[in-house]
């Protein structure tokens, strides 16, 4: 069986599934190909499970600390199945609405395995898709104009064997069908992070082993710093300059590890092991060696429209690497399939990418930090100001953190904008619009922030970097 | 005493505590006189205790439905005089935080009322201001270049005898000392609707009783509906077009009252009243009459500078009606400031001002609502998008409530954008930024919106406006 289309989607996660909505609006004839489940790693083993589980965490902290804010109850307890089973009907749930996206936009979706195949009888040029069924049903080809390859990321491991028990990663963690009562946590980046904040609301004791000097990298330092603060606050213990040795891994009673510090080697146990140290570009065993694709770094290369070396296929999401996030796969997704439609479109600019990380407090991050823009080598200046001064934060409960806006001297540009702490992630999006429009400082300062708003923290900040702030 | 100042401001409200820090920014020698305590109505009687108090109030309903979130917990009991507790210290911190900032900026503060005197010994002009001690100590004279009126408002009452107990507004409301079992609300606008939903989340029965055909009249229609109907869920009785009868109030165990419906006459009983109908500006015994100043509608008539009929004389915030909320009154406060200083402030644009309501849900918004753009003559488009297709919605666990932009039709131009649903009094300040940079729907659209957070639903709304939303 033959089938012809304008577009096929080679994975069905949300770059691939957003891009076949976005074609089929420009009334193109779009399939995606899923081996799993439509709504890929975001939805099913990322970002939409791990942020039910934090949102129970929240929930858990808030009813312990309930009585603060003059409400009375017992001491709670976590029914850890209950946690999971929400987890699993919002999942569902998405899951049916993603389901329904595909209905509405006439796209026809192949549950199977697909492999590009090179020029053939179907095709002069490589990109036929054959699709292959775990029944053993004879494959489907697909023959495309354009092929869009999403086919997303997996978690590295460094070499550690994950064996979904003791040793985990995000993948096996977010199925946990009891919490352990302590885990070490390789990695202090973004998922690291957010598996340490929502373990230790939960109660398990926590210990993050992170490579770097700091955890959270590619933040702002002083993002970062804040950040150790609060989880130390928390109880989480957070180790930096910290090599695990993945060989000295040892599993008996739960896991033992060695990590390198400062050239002594000290040793690490606790129940489970998550390694959260990035995901790797899903580029084998999808056909690519059929084509004339380039892998550079293991991630696929394309220009700025996301097209390959082989023009009529293009790449977007986490299997062309950068920053793997699902906003980003999303929008690269639309990007490619405008290009296709000769749209257009504009292309991405990396520094108006907001980026969130879910713990608590939160952190939401657009444009360069502070030693990046130093990097670069601007002169910047700096407002910076705190969720302390902030009447909203006070009354909500949660008054860390701080909103810190980086500024070029020279010409004013808005360079970059960091927050931590409470909400933050939804209040990003000024930033983004800011940084899309250009917006300076001053104009952000002179819009009205409405009061009292934990978003008079951007306001201020803005106005703090000509020392123009009035509450500090 | 005599003493000389470049600005003494009449009232310490957050109109006039804010200008009177941005004028000593600007290096003026500047007086507050306060008859009462810095902060006003917005940190003492308003904003920040009411905000506190639906703080309690959420928190009372997360911890009732933490088993839905796997959160085991007995059935809470509200403790209230612990939740006054905790609202009165939020804002004695806040309270003393000003205290701190007049003392930074080297603002003198007068504990004493303030009136304004006419053409005098003490200066050719009318203008200085006679301060009056509580306890009888001789009045201080302040003879300033330029006087800020910043006097607020108070309730209004229809005329209701408020006794504090059965009968209360805002003011009372704040103090009570424990929830009566039933309340009417006479109003249902902004703070009627605020108190509605705080009061039925800690579990008081509530009528409400609003004059106009629907509550929040202000609002856009789609978000009045909204309201309406999610007010009714929480078992709120809101009844509209109800004009209540001042004269019929009988207090006798409880409140009766009498509302013409229809033709009908209707009685309503409760245990307490709280009237919401608005708020009326302090205007009288200030010495106006010893002045050149307007009162127009009981307000205080100024030029777009905030400059009254006697030049020198500037008039800011609920003094002078229009929009009466904390945030304009500020930023009043700063242009009748700068411009005393001649700073060349910018008028500021009504249509920039976002507006909150901190019931549950939330309400936030920004310019025109879509009857008043069609009362304007514009010709729209509109996007809307429910906070039910965002996924982070459905995890927060409130899915309830939408976006809603009005555009131009003809010129693209973003007319106003109305949000109700969770967090939106932290996201409205992307569209206030938004009206403030004349950004289009469109640009607002191409801007990366972070997955998973609520500002998606922003996002999507503004595609929604050419119909090209990804996620319905």
């Amino acid at each position: 069986m033959a089938e012809e289309y304008d577009l096929v989607v080679l994975g069905g996660g949300t770059g691939g599934y957003v891009a076949a909505v976005r074609a089929s609006q420009l009334g193109l004839t779009v399939a995606i190909v899923e081996k799993d489940k439509l709504g890929g790693t975001c939805l099913h083993r990322g970002c939409i499970p791990s942020k039910a589980l934090l949102r129970s965490a929240e929930v858990f902290k808030v009813t312990q600390e309930a009585e603060q804010y003059g409400v009375e109850t017992a001491s709670p307890t976590l029914n850890f199945f209950k946690v999971q089973e929400r987890k699993q009907s919002i999942v569902d749930s998405l899951h049916k609405g993603v389901q329904g996206l595909m209905k509405k936009g006439k796209i026809d979706v192949y549950e199977g395995y697909g492999r590009i195949l090179g020029p053939s009888i179907f095709s002069p040029t490589a990109g036929t898709i054959s699709v292959e069924y775990a029944n053993g049903d004879e494959n489907t080809m697909l023959i495309p104009k354009n092929v869009l390859i999403a086919t997303g990321s997996k978690p590295r491991t460094l070499g550690m064997e994950v064996d979904g028990q003791l040793v985990m990663t995000s993948d096996e963690a977010l199925q946990m069908e009891e919490l352990p009562e302590s885990i070490m946590i390789v990695g202090g980046g973004v998922i690291g992070i957010e598996w340490a904040s929502m373990l230790s609301d939960f109660g398990v004791e926590v210990t993050v082993l992170e490579y770097s000097k700091r955890i959270l990298p590619t933040e702002d330092h002083e993002v970062a710093k804040e950040m150790t603060r609060l989880m130390k606050n928390k109880g989480v213990n957070i180790v930096t300059d910290a090599k695990v040795d993945p060989q000295s891994l040892v599993k008996e009673n739960g896991v033992k590890v060695t990590a390198e510090q400062n050239g002594d080697n000290v040793t690490y146990t606790a129940d489970r092991m998550l390694i959260s140290v990035g995901r790797s570009p899903n580029v084998t065993n999808i056909g690519l060696e059929n084509t004339d694709i380039v892998v550079e770094k293991d991630a696929i290369a394309t220009n700025k429209f996301y097209q390959t070396k082989e023009s009529h296929i293009y790449a977007i999401g986490d299997v062309i690497g950068g920053m793997q996030l699902a906003h980003v796969a999303s929008h690269e997704g639309i990007t490619a399939v405008e290009h296709m439609a000769d749209q257009q479109p504009h292309p991405l600019d990396m520094n108006n990418v907001p980026s969130c990380i879910y713990s608590s407090p939160e952190v939401a991050s657009v444009g360069l930090t502070e030693e990046e823009a130093k990097e670069q080598g601007y002169t910047i200046k700096v407002g910076k100001f705190p969720f302390k001064a902030i009447g909203k934060a006070l009354v909500f409960g949660e008054s860390d953190g701080f909103v810190k806006i980086v500024a070029d001297e020279d010409t004013d540009d808005l360079l970059g904008v960091h927050m931590i702490g409470p909400h933050v992630t939804d209040m990003i999006s000024e930033a983004g619009l800011a940084k899309v429009l250009d917006a300076t400082p001053w104009e952000i300062g002179q819009t009205i922030h409405p009061h009292p708003t934990l978003s008079e923290a951007m306001g201020e900040a803005a106005l703090a970097v000509e020392g123009n702030q009035i509450h500090g």
